[in-house]
């Protein structure tokens, strides 16, 4: 009964919307998804046991999702009317996951339909946080394991009282993949939506615990999109290069204006810029910001639509990398007024006890038989086989060196 | 923290069928609701105290419908595509319930606009009857108390026992209004849909239930809507009489067939069978019998599609009146091959813990100025002002006299 995924719902929105589009674009493309853990000095197998990884995974197989889940998403509005279409809901009706390749020194895969292998790297991250975390907790004492809890307390009564000096900052939870344990994210999120205003805390990625605590499902897109389409495109360099902006039209398609929050770094900003056009600056509502420098990103941004004769604070920039609350609070302090601003709170928020953090990724690694790139605005976040990386940054003309490790 | 209702959602289904209907077309008829205890023998105010519950009605009131439960109800669509309107949901979501009147007798009544005073019933009848049955349990020794809930799991276990012997027998939990408890209510739910097929147990009319289990939310309509529409058409005999087709026409205007199950007793089934014309019993699903006897309403109902050349195994009866195990099974071994059949089981499923049962029911009494009547195929069963009464019979042309004491 020590599932730790309970729901095929426990999972961020934002698999869903782009599994909408896989499904109904790329359904058949085989891709390659694998674990990727970035923490020098862990060895994960120390701390994890392989047979109970392979129990909990396969229980998610088991999963299905049922006719709550399915009413839930089909009422979702929040981005635009019937998002959801039901021959994808049906498909969701139907999903069994797709087996998985587990060694004993813990290399993870998940090979198959993109449009069904997608769904797996947040319950897997997920399950390896909280395997993890366990492990650590099962060496302590008792009074040990108290103290975590109550540090987890103390800190997260920090990072309210230092929120309440800014009302106007806003921001989500998108800490479902790295958290300390299912139950621990429920508790930050169900606290948050009682200590703070809904004008403050706008909601959750993760889908079952908005469902549970009636909070709004948050997402904008990952990634994946402009990784798995690269391969999809694969051809020249500039079907390549094309590949970046097709991902941008074809989300528009989908969801139009309620969901148009562009990620920025896949192949570096700088491309980014060059590559989104004046009428995308104008229909898109914003840009998610997820790698480099954030400071230097919003003068970038707000540069950027100046040069279009666009007016900034009619924008939003979406932070999503790494935030802790002081982080936050600068972003805010130095961007109010000049662009609209609001943070996707991950790891710090979710999994902030007073245990060394770990830093792990799922990522697409190969799409349609081509390697994949991502190079992000942080080298040491980099996706890639080294001639594959190559190859991308002469195609992006990406020429930045800047690499900072990643504590999550 | 002990609230007995714990969201606005723990109501029947149809409360919400029902209630966009009186939203779109009746919006703000004027109407009254009370409560009518007609358990001989048992003095309400003996068991319950009156502050208490007080109280427990206040709390309602200060519920609002969440963002999840409207995502629920947005994407309900077992009974047609997006059933729930958006300007009905927003109307939800601003929903505030109407205030009561409450005497120390226990008289409990609720006046107000029929579209926000129609949710009160379900949820003032399961606080009483939650409060009621409290009251037996406190008075008990800690064994006893053991005992009632083990009653209750033997019983329970004895239905299952007997539903397994007739795997095609389908039925429903319909037994919100005069549960034991929420929690028993919910455990006997969660049981059932654990212990039998599906395809046998169909779903509850519990919303907040059935969401919480991925179950389907089962739901028909109610007496009501026949007597608030009497009291909107009021005038001639020959208006009140109309007013019965009036109701059948508007339902099937707003649900088409995925709801067409039509209550067949306000003013007598043998009225009910005289007004149904041939194209209604064509479109129509089915009936729902909810009161005189079940035998002698099905064969009456075979008759009657015979007479109109419809094969009646391509309808459904849905049995809703006071039933237990054996009279289910008896109807269906009655039925099968001849009518479809299926259960709408109440108070002896949710409230059967060898507690004496206890009849209430809260009824709308007054339309738009008007007293309202409702006759059943049973006259203990009858409300109604003596001269309205009297006025209906001739109407309605009702001569029974079949009067059975209700045990729930």
């Amino acid at each position: 009964m020590d599932y730790i995924i309970q729901s095929l719902l426990d999972t961020d929105f934002y698999k869903f919307t782009m599994g909408q589009v896989v499904f109904k674009e790329f359904r058949d493309v085989h891709v390659r998804y694998a674990l990727r853990f970035r923490t020098k000095g862990v060895n994960l197998v120390d701390h994890i046991d392989i047979d109970e990884l392979r129990y909990q995974l396969d229980l998610v197989r088991h999963f299905r999702f049922n006719n709550s889940d399915l009413h839930y998403l089909r009422g979702t509005n929040e981005y635009g009317e019937r998002m959801f279409s039901e021959d994808y809901l049906d498909f969701l009706r139907n999903l069994e996951l797709p087996d998985y390749t587990l060694s004993d020194s813990l290399d993870l895969e998940f090979r198959g339909p993109w449009s069904t292998t997608i769904y797996w790297e947040t319950y897997a991250l997920s399950i390896i946080s909280e395997l993890y975390y366990r492990g650590l907790l099962s060496k302590m004492s008792d009074f040990e394991r108290d103290v975590i809890f109550a540090q987890g307390k103390v800190r997260l009564d920090d990072k309210i009282k230092k929120l309440r000096t800014r009302p106007g900052l806003t921001f989500s939870d998108f800490g479902t993949r790295r958290r300390f344990s299912r139950a621990w994210q429920e508790y930050i999120v169900k606290t948050l939506a009682e200590e703070l205003p809904i004008s403050q805390f706008l909601g959750t990625s993760n889908v079952q615990i908005a469902m549970d605590y009636g909070l709004v499902p948050m997402g904008t897109s990952a990634h994946e999109m402009y990784m798995g389409i690269s391969g999809i495109m694969h051809g020249s360099d500039d079907e390549i290069r094309r590949s970046h902006n097709e991902v941008l039209k074809l989300w528009y398609k989908h969801y139009g204006k309620g969901l148009s929050i562009a990620l920025t770094d896949t192949y570096g900003s700088d491309f980014f810029f060059r590559d989104m056009n004046r009428e995308q600056a104008e229909l898109w509502r914003g840009l998610r910001q997820d790698s480099g420098n954030p400071y230097i990103f919003g003068e970038k941004a707000i540069r950027f639509y100046n040069g279009y004769d666009i007016d900034p604070a009619t924008k939003l920039i979406v932070f999503s990398d790494g935030l802790d609350v002081v982080t936050m609070i600068n972003l805010y302090d130095t961007f109010t007024g000049r662009i609209q601003v609001t943070d996707g709170w991950g790891t710090n928020l979710t999994n902030d006890l007073g245990l060394p953090p770990i830093s792990m990724v799922v990522k697409l690694i190969e799409s349609n038989g081509h390697g994949t790139v991502k190079f992000s605005d942080n080298l040491a976040k980099a996706i890639g086989k080294p001639e594959d990386i190559e190859r991308f940054k002469k195609i992006f003309g990406y020429d930045s060196t800047y690499s900072a490790s990643c504590t999550y």
